[in-house]
């Protein structure tokens, strides 16, 4: 085994949830998906095209009419786009990885705001990348970022640029000026953004563009077709479809040929009938969003005022996503302190040290709950758990 | 981009392909996939879990009763396993990359037998890693491995040694006694073997192991559970299930856990209804797998007397797979050929190029084929095109 493979982190997310398997009463928020099934007519489409047999390979950069109806999609939200500029991947995770192969070979330089889901760091390092983390920190009731401390860290030997914002754990999201500072820094580095949106739907702000359907700003928005900018996508978390594991990537259009290539030598294609089950859920946003956001803010709204209303909490307000994240007055290991919470209280958070020591003393709650009503109780045993 | 992703080639066999996508009168045999549906029962299971709302993450590894069950699998055709020797991957090419990742990185050697299906050389290259060929040569009416030449390639500087057979195009298998002194050496100078066994039940000679169901061998019925072997496993060719993208590893219990940390940084997991239609269809595998291997018997024994009756033609018998490989006397140029054959006499076949300088002037054709008549209806357009 390659001696950094076997010093990659192992999820401290799992550990958590493994120490709860056992039990069936603990009330779990651990990992990021919510509790609600993919919605019927999502997964009737998987059905008839399996009734049709449509069982076959499928073109390596995904289905015509899907990346049709994704470049009408994203090109609704931010700039008019074609087709070409589509990548259907084998879930968000994987439209990362496949940008990873495209940019990034051993020895190259990778700066990474931080904390973050871990899988987007881990990603350059499996191609023997170096990754510099350039940190957010809390500060009253939010996370931030040093614009200028970032733009330092971005020199012309930074082949890639990592954000992911609405971010995973924080709920930061960059703003449209940040967006545009950053793009013109990385254009004069010649550095390629390599953009985690998956979350620009679950946004609590209003459109990106004035008009538009809310999403959290993008770096579609600010960026030309040819800038050297990958934005990855995942059909998990706005359309309820975790499982299902389809994703993908707008990219400039003379990417497409390589990332084709690159999916070929991945995972070849996406299953015809996940896609056509992407395709009914694509076109089904428009009706579909809103009410999921709305719930989704009703979540958060039910979380964490009562999560600010506990002594001793100090919690960030989230831009987007859906996810609380707050620490404790006193508990400066979060692996530790989740643990304890499951044995003691029977509730199941994720540890702030699993998106990095940047997180440390921090825990994640996911709020995607189909009853809130879940989501008090939690905060229930949460005060047990505190002694409170 | 990379400059050694812009230098990978892209695929010759859809360079073919695309050269016929405008005409629905090409008998086409280029790609490596049949033309049956997924049997229904096993489709049915796809659609019981998507109708019970499993739309969820899965466990990394895969759902522990698909692991059981291939571990039982594996172990009725070789040596007895468990589970903890199982990895489900997204697709047998996830396997493959995730069986590299583990081991390769910049700099590495690794040793291919070659030709061979592209995917298996352009994974190491995207890693960083150096590939040397050792080529199989055609003899007398099948392609041979010299024994003497692969070992003498294979050093304690070689970390990985590829095979895949039985082989992606040629139809070469290895037998019993060259896998035990590939694994004694292999044993020496400390080199892992990543085996591509995905076709070992379209196989034409007997058991595995004496009393056996009909298996190519195996380095599985050599090798101890803790050799430096990883065999990669798939659904597309044996179960009918190409375009469901789910495939296995077996492993060294030693490198489960990090195989399980790459499978979350690449896709996570397999979708939970894809590996549901996965646990049927090996469950069925004694039922369903003697009829399918006697009717792929049936399109060999139709497809390579045809071809051997024509002149000028030097035609590899296939041991193993669902692939002709074949070639006439006087064509060098294998994609100009292919691309002749679409245009003038409709018919699709793969250039021995795609797979390798040392195929070419060769072509492959799968005869996977519902219908047999569609086979003989195929070399009539061979004769044609060749003006015979």
């Amino acid at each position: 085994m390659r001696e950094l493979i076997r010093q990659l982190p192992g999820s401290k997310i799992r550990e958590v949830a493994n120490a709860g398997l056992d039990r069936s009463d603990v009330l779990a928020f651990w990992f990021g998906e919510g509790d609600e099934v993919t919605p019927g007519f999502v997964r009737d489409a998987a059905v008839a095209s399996l009734k049709q047999g449509e069982t076959f390979y499928s073109h390596n950069l995904g289905l015509h009419e899907l990346r049709e109806a994704l470049a009408g999609y994203v090109g609704a939200l931010h700039r008019p786009l074609g087709p070409e500029r589509i990548a259907v991947t084998s879930s968000g995770v994987n439209a990362l990885m496949i940008a990873m192969q495209v940019l990034v070979g051993a020895g190259d330089e990778v700066v990474a705001v931080v904390p973050v889901w871990p899988n987007l760091t881990a990603q350059p390092v499996i191609l023997g990348a170096q990754v510099t983390r350039v940190p957010l920190r809390p500060q009253s009731g939010a996370w931030r970022l040093d614009l200028d401390e970032l733009l330092a860290a971005v020199t012309p030997r930074t082949r890639v640029l990592l954000v992911n914002a609405p971010n995973n754990p924080t709920g930061w999201t960059l703003s449209r000026d940040e967006q545009a500072a950053i793009l013109a820094h990385c254009r004069r580095t010649g550095t390629w953004i390599v953009a985690d949106e998956v979350y620009e739907r679950l946004y609590f702000g209003g459109g990106a563009r004035a008009g538009g359907p809310p999403a959290a700003p993008s770096f579609l928005d600010v960026a030309d077709a040819d800038d050297r900018l990958l934005v990855a996508h995942s059909f998990s978390k706005s359309f309820l479809m975790t499982g299902w594991r389809l994703g993908w990537l707008v990219l400039p259009p003379a990417l497409l040929d390589a990332v084709g290539k690159l999916i070929e030598f991945n995972t070849s294609c996406a299953p015809v009938f996940v896609q056509r089950a992407g395709l009914v859920a694509v076109e089904g946003a428009a009706a579909t969003l809103p009410s999921l956001v709305g719930h989704l803010r009703t979540c958060r709204d039910t979380l964490l005022p009562a999560l600010q209303a506990l002594p001793g909490l100090e919690v960030a307000v989230p831009e987007g996503g859906m996810y609380a994240f707050f620490r404790v007055v006193g508990e400066t290991d979060s692996l530790a302190f989740a643990k304890r919470l499951v044995a003691e209280a029977g509730l199941g958070l994720a540890p702030g040290a699993a998106f990095g020591p940047e997180a440390e003393g921090w825990l994640r709650w996911c709020f995607a709950s189909r009853d809130p009503g879940r989501l008090t109780q939690g905060v229930e045993r949460l005060r047990q758990g505190l002694r409170l």
